[in-house]
């Protein structure tokens, strides 16, 4: 098979525009604003004394943006360590965000935000749902990256964006539980779901390595500003969902605290288990992270700060040890191949992350550390005073953990269609494939770089259609 | 002529220096704190119940990080797409705005925030404005990148702020136009402002390109930060110094959803256009920002989501074919040398920006969709309940335009001036002109390629001299 | 003795580990929430009408998050400029202020923020403070780049987190001097702090340079995204601690304003004394931000907009100056090798903060600009209403000098003591010593450019047990 330039020039192009305009009318049909941001519904509201500064713009809106920022310059610049795939890694995160971000404003709205007249009203909360559930779609193409067309993506997030629609509405509404930073609706159920699309799409001639899969000494330098991007707003990715004021407050600070201690872990175990002591700035870029990861689900209980240094603690560990030695063993003997080890970012820490929720909530109603602000913190003890908490945060754990494996399986078999024009193994983990690349040396003036790539990319265009 | 060292080392400092003194003296007889930074008049408003939460800063200091973060990141590491020449890109962009933030602060002052004692009071919402006056000044520096040299760019901005000042007085003050996040006064006057400039001094020399006018495989993933924090921040952009409450909520609303159907709409285009169906990352870099500028004059208005997707759907499918087809043609037909594209990313899409607005406006008094808040989002209407807006609306984009044609030319044949060390063609696009540049490759200890660019440098001169 | 590996594995680790396992156990001793962050404290609060709107959160988390980005994406950036030393600089900074910021809680919070109960409550101001502590960690860490262990930055930042504190308390509580964004506290202690401890770890084998110690061009262009997001948040710095309302606002002007023209002049400056006039990316990388230092204490008082260009103008002047003719001679007579110039960013622009904050203060009391809002900046008045506060001022500039040169003295000697591994001289900046590195070539499939490094290592390790 092998990518065909024809198809892909249609495919790419044809899919794009009728899901643009569908998207448009599916907006004018269903999607308004909100009480916050219609000046008919909001206007009523100052006038009864809320005001202007109730407004929740004020309450959400710069955690919104760090949140954003974590999306497309986290995830997207976090990818590039790979040599030759920077533009893919920025430039296929932007693409499958955006579109993702439409879908998800519908999906989560037909679950959510449906109005008593059948709209979808939207606001800066919107906004944020949308962005965590494409950071989901993200997570998923950590495992896959380097080794799907964009145009394989946009059908793996279009199914999974439902999927995870199903599964907030299953763990945040059937379930009630708590999950304002997504250990479980985003980290655990997009990391799963990636690895079992991975999993499907297993690919016997990557076994032992691609030259190309690996990074140069710059392009772990732009990974940084992926990691350290996420590391600083993460304390507002857990907290920007959270019931306003002390409990948004709260979420923050255990965040900021367990992410420290991870980090510090990571530095630790990295050095410990190499054979110079000295550090691999995977771990680095990555398993560093694993505090915020593991805080998304308790971040806005009474975890303490130093239950929150003990999370990030043994997140980071744990972590750091799984790539080190627990990736291997999933690509050789589970055939699990995890381009950016999402298993030990996300799949592990956000398991930990449900747990650690799971175990703090079923301590909250009799601890008397929240006082009368259990039930902001929990607003279904308000119906349900006697409700052990605990157990449905742990089966929320686990539904978010089987959507994915399950949800994954089938959008895996669905990719390995003989339809998809899906990479040789020699056109994988390279930008050529789908961008126009220019030459990499800065002194070089010839067009000989591009041409020669463009050469290659033919080259093995015509191999593979004598294969094929 | 070409640059002359030694006349350089004299101009740029002694400008800079006469202007930051001339700075110095002006600010200490016109500028002072607003009511809500200076603590005598703002105290007695604390008392009177309006409270320390009231304060604008408040309602507006995130956002204006955010402007602040799009000005020198965002269109500095836009413009670093080019191989030799990122030191200029950031480092002029960090002169020039600063440079001009101080000019703006007064001429925005003496138009428009003079108290009746004859005095500018400041705060955040000056700050915003200067960014915004600046932003302006970059758009137009991206048709001239690398073909002016920074004396030159700074006798550009002077008079472009100033011409914006007065333009932004005409819209805003005498048409009462409303224009929040500037389709007509930053994009469209920038960009024609930058055009016009850009014909006067157009070089034959160029017209069949430039060796290092051209991008290497880590400028392009330079220039992608650039891009990534602009549409990451375009929402605060378009809603800074919007009406608080639901109209700065609704202006940041319609932003997002624009600017992710620019993006997708930009891949789908991009790709359709290529003979091989590949992606091109000048269009994404740029194209996918469509939304955003296109956004900036209607984004407060009910403009509804969905007609929020259209308008980004449009913006970026023309700024792509323009990128793709247009370009060229201006440069081979109309003589327009235009370095970034910038007609097709402000220009364009700021003219559709513009339109959009007036429509929008024109429908709003009788759709009875602003309900009481009609007044809030058009502040005229009180006034003039009779007013026919969208004419307005219209007659401000095309003052905008014009003030730009007319104002670049003008400034262009200044600029044209044999007064000027204007590079020669050879000196264009390379940092090694105005700036001590280091050797690119990391293990190369030897101080040769230094040298070796200072002595390319000085025969270019010699050279030139000869000429002259 | 150079680096040994097998010491180093075991040292960083069991170091990291036994530090995390003891700030867990302090931490569950000491630390809990604040009122704006405890759900039991806070809901009272809430009832009696202070509302949700008036938690410390919003008045602090945009402005926390900023100096966050400063800590770890400007200092860590800035210091990417090195050709080989780009994982040190930003891992380091990752690593050091994530292990400074849970001790700085403890320090800061046994002298600051006990409550009477000895506990430690900590909320944002707490985070920011925090973040504040370890920025004069990475500020010394500055002067020291490439010449150190990382083991030896962890004993260098426990002393001086530790000092940090003890200097807070003096100045700020004993003296009770105004110091909201660190002129004296940051800046001038950390900068004297790491100057003292370089001179103490003089090395005569550097005296001529290192070929290591010099940039690359594209290291240079990551050095601008951490000068530029240094610059871009300084406003935020300056006034994250600030009185709420017009005292914070006022600060975010001044330091903008400020900062415009320490850029300019520093650009002036720059061509001005390069025989060429070619500007120097050292200068533009920091003695740009010379003005944001120097606004840290008068920041937030009535310094006028004029003032702060003036403030900007002069820091920004000397600071350049400083790069260019004072540095070589500190190198060479003082014998104070400083990587980063943190004498000329930190040090002499620090001091002159500190004056700057002296005068301003001194004329406060009888300027009648404060009106009733004088006790809002200068709470010491409302008990002591005659008091010289200006000369406190001083006084607290002079013990933060005293305080960073003798504690840095003392810390320098310690590191001096042979158990440290010190890295030898040609081991000196490079990643190499402390991280698997891969190549830099990117069209280099071989794993060679990695196998030569490490040789180089392991010869270089040999050779100094030779020498030892």
């Amino acid at each position: 098979m092998g990518i065909n330039p024809t198809m892909y020039r249609i495919r790419l192009p044809a899919l794009a525009i009728f899901f643009q305009f569908s998207m448009i009318v599916l907006f004018g049909v269903f999607v308004r604003y909100n009480d916050f941001s219609d000046p008919t519904l909001s206007y009523e509201k100052n006038l009864t004394g809320e005001g202007v500064a109730k407004n929740e713009f004020y309450f959400r809106y710069p955690s919104f943006q760090d949140v954003h920022v974590m999306i497309f310059i986290g995830f997207g610049f976090l990818m590039t360590f790979l040599k030759r795939y920077g533009f893919t890694s920025v430039g296929a995160t932007f693409f499958l965000a955006t579109f993702g971000i439409q879908w998800a404003t519908l999906m989560q709205g037909w679950f959510w935000h449906l109005g008593p007249d059948g709209k979808i009203r939207v606001g800066v909360i919107n906004m944020i749902n949308a962005d965590f559930c494409v950071g989901s779609v993200l997570i998923a193409f950590g495992a896959l990256l380097g080794k799907t067309t964009p145009v394989q993506l946009l059908f793996m997030a279009l199914p999974q964006i439902t999927l995870y629609a199903v599964n907030e509405y299953i763990v945040l509404h059937l379930l009630r539980c708590n999950d304002a930073g997504g250990s479980m609706t985003i980290h655990t159920f997009g990391a799963y779901f990636g690895l079992a699309v991975s999993r499907v799409l297993y690919r016997p001639g990557l076994k032992d390595g691609h030259p190309k899969n690996g990074s140069v000494y710059h392009s772990d330098v732009f990974a940084m500003i992926g990691t350290i991007f996420l590391f600083l707003f993460w304390p507002s990715f857990n907290s920007a969902i959270s019931a306003a004021g002390n409990d948004q407050h709260r979420a923050s600070i255990n965040t900021y605290y367990s992410l420290t201690a991870s980090v510090v872990v990571t530095y630790a175990i990295s050095s410990l288990t190499d054979k110079h002591g000295k550090l691999d700035m995977v771990h680095i870029q990555n398993a560093t992270l694993a505090g915020g990861v593991a805080m998304g689900t308790a971040g806005e209980m009474m975890v303490t700060p130093y239950g929150s240094l003990i999370v990030g603690f043994i997140a980071g560990t744990i972590s750091t040890l799984g790539f080190k030695y627990l990736s291997p063993l999933l690509a050789s003997k589970l055939k699990i191949q995890d381009t950016c080890g999402i298993h030990n970012l996300h799949a592990m820490p956000g398991f930990i992350g449900g747990i650690v929720g799971a175990v703090t909530a079923a301590t909250a109603p009799n601890s008397g550390t929240y006082g009368p602000g259990l039930t902001d913190t929990f607003p279904v003890l308000k119906e349900y005073p006697d409700r052990r908490i605990g157990g449905y945060q742990m089966a929320g754990t686990m539904v978010s953990m089987a959507m994915g494996l399950v949800g994954g399986t089938i959008v895996g078999f669905l990719l390995k269609l003989p339809i998809w024009d899906s990479p040789e193994d020699e056109e994988c983990f390279q930008d050529e494939s789908y961008w126009e690349v220019p030459g990499s040396d800065e002194e070089d003036h010839s067009p000989a770089p591009k041409d020669r790539n463009n050469q290659d990319f033919q080259m093995t265009i015509e191999n593979s259609k004598v294969d094929s």
